[in-house]
């Protein structure tokens, strides 16, 4: 089958997986309208000038079938404090709903999620009623970008914009949150709205070169644009000339979906849209994947030591950037590493090493022979404790083998644990759970079998294929 | 004792050890004028045109007591081809002494040792008696010299040049052979002509900065001079103003006596000059010192396929060069290497590495992810037979986890030996030694205690001290 039949064929499988039919668009609908007015009337008496609307995908229409993630947003006049409006937004809905059927979530603001019935959930989140980009919180743009959308989608860009972001979560790089780095409901829209369709994106971005810029607000030249923001990715909000829309996607993230777009083009799949799940695998499995692999992994197991997700996994990855650079710093080889959480109540930090021992004197290239550094050189190691073995010349240069601090990964962790100047500026309750971390190497990674969602996890790292590839 | 007091202590030991006395010199002078008269006479019922002449530290007296190296010069003119001198020299020699006293040589020219008495050899040399700096062979220069030096010195600067040879000595940079790579007598008496004393000598040297400049044609600028010859150091000769008498001296040789000099100056000893002997170790005092060495030592032992000294060093490094780079080159890490022959039977080539294992994967970054060469790197290396793991991204680049070609030192040596690209433009014979060598890895190099030169030469490299601080 030509590539351009393929294409279409799969395209057209999606589409009938992601656009909501009739009956459920009405059920949806309604559901959410109920619930936003039940929100609405709550607050009237509490303060007529307090709005409730629907924003996002469901205002938008771009919300994909099967997959509903109402946003409600209560908007209060700017009189009110910044700190109280979550928690007065928070107790209402409980009130409301009943402590049963909410969940309290913080990402870059506090918001609480109300399941509606068995399959739809509403997020009902406060924010402020500004004009002219008098911005007072985070998720006071909202209701704009869904104006913004709403005033220029037909029917048929909506539906590109559920292919794009269908493909962007099969891909994984579908989030503006901490955890993924990736692209918003939002920035996908403006995408598709700027490109004209789920195709034309991909192809733009299969033959990405950084910086790429897109000025929505026509408001900059480009090199104005390029010096204001920074990044590879620049999407000029229309909504606030300040903001660049794509701030959130991390290099990898958008590399991801530049190497995804390139493979999808050339030989297009539903894999792309719907990668294969991967199950949990037995503890036999783990020992037979961890036997092949020539590799040594390790990871660091803890209990969570924090709810809010975004600050969970900022936490993470600066624990896990910290591990990394120490390894290094002491002569590992790292290869790669990825972290993980359940964001409930486990927290992991896997890291893969060429080898889990390392010899234990390291070579330090000291100065040319024949400059005047050398002589420092010399009386630094003549008598160091650590020196094994010269210094001698070699290459004119002068060098040294020194002890290592630590050539075995278990010596390596074991100190870890107890280094303040390694725990410094993580909160108590982390440095407790990284106090109490269990450290897998190797096979003992195995026993990770018990925590499904860990061993899923661990599982796609030590195959190392992207999600349409697995 | 002030270090002036010690200094003058030492010198006053070393001068008694070395300046021969009255008896000694009688002996010496009339042997070796017996054995030149004697050489004359035969040459000239064949050539009347022959000269035959004493030269070097016997005609300079710059001798050291003891350890007497006379050589004894025959001059052809120049109508002589230059193949043939040797030759006829060689043969003349032989005739007159009979074969049992002499042993051929081969330095950069052909020469013979004669034996005089138990104590006493003389190396007999051709040369061409050449005008005006026509130089037609290497050793045309030695009686020029002979007579600069000659002309200039009196007792005293005899006496300094014995003390700096006999220090060079001691401290393993005297020679000028492709083995030694250090200060020939000549450079050695040219130094202290110019700095005025021994001490002096080592003044200028413990504060050593290149590039040294010394022009005794005085024909050059200084910048003329440094553009004419290359290195660190560079003496004009003053007989040949195109020769850089210091053009043989490695910079680790160079660098060895700078240090050894601030050495010495700081806390001069006996043991500059007579560096403490090492006697052949044990098998069980090799084993004893293997067991505690923190890396893993390697040597290449084989037998020797060539009989002149220059020439078989010459390619003793060479081969140390190569393996020292292929080793790299495959990911080991190499501490320091060193050559070593009894120039008779047996070439040993050992190696330092910091661990005889590698880890079966070699990360291999790849450009950053934004290039376009990176569609190149993922081309290559996404079905590669010796991909292990990815391609994947880490801080914006990529890399790929590859299968190295050996991860071990025993498989490495193994291919090493049957590898026409290794073995490329050395000799047959060398190449057959290679084949039949020797790979002694960590504790089977105790097996070396049997060859006591080449056991001591292991011992010296695993103590890895310079010779005055063993």
């Amino acid at each position: 089958m030509a590539v351009e039949e393929r294409f279409n064929k799969v395209i057209h499988k999606v589409l009938e997986r992601v656009v909501p039919r009739l009956d459920e668009r009405v059920r949806v609908l309604k559901k959410v309208e109920e619930a936003r007015s039940i929100v609405e009337r709550k607050f009237r008496t509490f303060d007529p000038n307090i709005r409730v609307s629907v924003e996002g995908s469901v205002a938008k229409d771009t919300w994909l079938s099967g997959d509903v993630d109402a946003d409600i947003f209560v908007s209060y006049p700017n009189t009110y404090d910044k700190s109280e409006i979550g928690k007065i937004t928070i107790s209402f809905v409980k009130k409301t709903f009943g402590k049963n059927r909410c969940i309290e979530r913080y990402a870059e603001h506090p918001y609480v999620t109300v399941r509606l019935d068995g399959t739809i959930s509403a997020d009902v989140v406060p924010c402020f009623r500004v004009m002219d980009n008098r911005w007072m919180s985070a998720t006071d743009r909202t209701p704009y970008h869904t104006a913004f959308i709403k005033e220029r989608f037909n029917e048929e860009l909506c539906n590109e914009a559920r292919l794009l972001k269908r493909y962007m979560k099969g891909v994984g790089v579908y989030g503006a949150e901490i955890k993924v780095g990736g692209f918003s409901g939002y920035l996908a829209e403006l995408l598709v709205y700027h490109f004209g369709g789920f195709r034309e994106v991909l192809n733009a971005f299969s033959s990405f070169k950084p910086p790429f810029l897109i000025d929505f607000s026509a408001s900059y030249t480009r090199e104005e644009a390029l010096t204001i923001f920074n990044g590879p990715l620049v999407v000029v909000d229309p909504t606030d000339r300040a903001r660049n829309v794509a701030s959130a996607v991390r290099d990898d993230t958008l590399w991801q979906f530049v190497m995804s777009s390139r493979d999808f083009l050339r030989a297009p799949s539903l894999r792309f849209f719907y990668p294969r799940e991967i199950s949990p695998p037995s503890k036999r499995e783990l020992l037979k994947l961890l036997r092949s692999f020539q590799m040594c992994p390790l990871v660091v197991f803890m209990k969570t030591w924090e709810r809010k997700p975004d600050i969970l996994w900022g936490q993470m990855y600066k624990l896990e950037r910290r591990l990394i650079s120490r390894l290094e710093f002491d002569g590992f080889e790292v290869v790669t590493s990825k972290s993980w959480s359940d964001e409930d109540k486990y927290v992991a930090i896997a890291i893969i090493l060429t080898s889990c021992a390392i010899p234990p004197g390291e070579l330090k290239r000291g100065p040319e022979i024949f400059r005047s550094s050398s002589n420092n050189f010399l009386d630094k190691y003549q008598h160091s404790t650590r020196r094994i073995y010269g210094p001698f010349t070699r290459d004119g240069r002068l060098y040294v083998l020194r002890k290592r601090k630590h050539s075995d990964v278990v010596h390596f962790l074991r100190a870890i644990k107890s280094d303040e100047e390694f725990l410094r500026g993580l909160p108590v309750s982390a440095r407790r759970c990284i106090r109490d971390a269990n450290f897998l190497i190797g096979f003992e990674c195995a026993s990770l079998a018990g925590i499904s969602g860990c061993a899923v996890f661990l599982k796609k790292l030590l195959l190392g294929k992207p999600p349409w590839k697995v």
